[in-house]
């Protein structure tokens, strides 16, 4: 068995969780919520392992947030009941998939566009409607309708549909941009209040805005997902530190083919390539002014010209990735430790979910 | 059965792979070959599917290539029996489960360092000993001794242990520079010689250089893996045409939201984060003016800009990814069709063989 062994055992590379640090995490995000009064739904993407959620609606999340429909079956086979999907539903086979989640648990799925109202429209009757929220573009430039009188105007569309029930507003939100998510969230819901359109959830998002969350004043909930782990891009973004960071992918070094140059055995496929704005793939916590200058499938290519430490061939290294959710979806499994100790391994169950 | 369906009935994201395709780029690279009458190592990582392999070494291959141990022991168990690890092996771990593998079956493995030696001499002996080829960096700036007589000195290393056997020399080149590594290579051969030391094995590799192999005069065996799929980043080298790439994926367009932008259900968890050099995630066969400039895990952004033909919501689209070898990691099995109509799935068998 891996329990009780020292993570300096285990082959690399491996990512592994500190129990101590997520826990904390956890608390203290829900914390906030708790303070504020508002509703936390943590998005699965990062961990995409039941007994994680678990672990975040003990602490009085209300319900859970996924991407993909494959990834709500996952969880409602694991008994969760309150499922939002944040993607638009297209498809026959995924619409029959659909229908058959929402027969047994509380569903809420998203809009932007009128095809997927007429879709959804046509698959779902009055005997057990689907709740349906309105996606809104407030500047994230993703999915969402652009304007507060088109989330209007889809929301009455939802709303003549006998099987379908508007059940509010959704934003993933450029980050750093509560002013203007609330300036469209306040003038969006007092059109449909004035419409007589009922409007139950306003639901903002997004790690990077968790603890900004109490300024968009209209919101009834918050979702984020990257905060259980953290990484270095939040850690960039000033909501957490160094030590904040539940995630670590653990490297040997494999080579030192010049002075200058490390090679470890963690690619991509272990730290993925999403840079998402930094130049290298990842900070080494021990050999912070080392840097990760280009990846291949199973080889980092570290320049060690700025760092006057220099790792020795062998030695085993730690990496807080740039993005730790992807990381999460390369694993089969993530190594749990407390003091370096594994507590517990886990299987992400919801990897590789991709419809 | 999804055998018989169309691929357009698959729910998306799908990694499909086309038979016609893929059988003509295994025959091209092989005749190649047997035509310069050399060996030719497929490197399993762009498929992980031991089928794939089987097509490969029944058109003429001389065994596998894997990188890592744990990919080798997948193929060691589908019956290969000729295989090339192309990776430092540390950790005690690890030597465990080589040992095992090279009782089994007949195993080579790469060195570029006196640790990785020591720590191999340590785990094997006389009565089976272990092939031992010497990486050497020719210009790719990965792993590799740096000099024809830093080879020679580790050549002797090992040659020195019971337990090793001194079996050759390799490189992962940088693309489009034979001339040098025939020159590192002449000139290590022949200090080999004059050394007394017998070199059965000079490997090249790479998809990049498979058919500038000929320049280089010394090579025994090429190495190459993408070449059976193909990509952008093939075609871009020159390598192949926009039909000679096996592998689409294929997306739904899931919104619209303004008329320059559409969002597709792939994001980086189907296409991965990888560039290669590109600016952007892929290229849209069908709207080649269309540019997918930036992933989510589960969003393809699409600037519609340069593209006169807009495709609409609900629309199914063909992506070639940048780089097929990390699509198939990401995926639990690919989906194999000829001219459209599902012909296999094959499971990854050896996706996420990190150790």
């Amino acid at each position: 068995m891996t329990v009780g062994l020292s993570i300096h055992d285990l082959m690399t590379p491996v990512a592994v969780i500190d129990e101590t640090v997520m826990a904390n995490n956890i608390r203290v995000a829900q914390d906030y919520f708790d303070r504020i009064g508002r509703n936390f739904r943590p998005h699965i993407k990062t961990h995409k392992i039941p007994a994680l959620a678990a672990l975040q609606q003990a602490a009085g999340a209300k319900g859970i947030n996924c991407q993909k429909i494959s990834e709500a079956e996952v969880f409602a086979d694991a008994g969760f009941t309150d499922i939002l999907i944040t993607f638009n539903m297209l498809g026959a086979a995924r619409l029959e998939r659909l229908k058959a989640l929402n027969a047994r648990v509380d569903l809420q799925v998203v809009a932007d566009n009128a095809v997927v109202v007429e879709a959804l429209a046509a698959g779902f009757q009055a005997d057990r409607p689907l709740k349906v929220l309105v996606e809104c573009d407030t500047g994230g430039g993703r999915n969402g309708v652009q304007t507060p009188a088109d989330a209007l105007h889809l929301a009455n569309s939802i709303d003549a549909c006998a099987g379908l029930v508007f059940h509010g507003l959704l934003t993933y939100p450029k980050p750093a941009s509560e002013a203007g998510v609330e300036t469209f969230f306040a003038e969006a819901v007092e059109m449909l209040n004035q419409a007589g359109l009922a409007c139950p959830v306003v639901s903002h998002g997004g790690s990077p805005s968790l603890f900004d969350s109490a300024l968009v004043a209209s919101a009834t909930e918050h979702r984020a997902g990257t905060y259980i782990f953290n990484d270095r891009a939040m850690m960039r973004a000033g909501m957490c530190d160094v030590d904040d960071c539940a995630m670590h992918v653990i490297a040997t070094v494999a080579s030192c083919p010049t002075e200058t140059r490390a090679i470890l055995d963690a690619g991509s496929k272990a730290l993925t390539s999403d840079l998402l704005g930094f130049t290298d793939h990842g900070l080494m916590v021990d050999y912070p002014d080392a840097s990760i200058v280009s990846l291949s499938e199973e080889h980092a290519v570290v320049d060690l010209s700025g760092s006057v430490a220099r790792p020795q061939i062998g030695e085993r290294v730690r990496i807080i990735p740039n993005h730790t959710c992807v990381v999460s979806n390369l694993f089969d499994k993530l190594v749990f430790h407390r003091n370096g100790v594994v507590t517990r391994m886990e299987t992400v169950a919801a990897r590789g979910k991709v419809v």
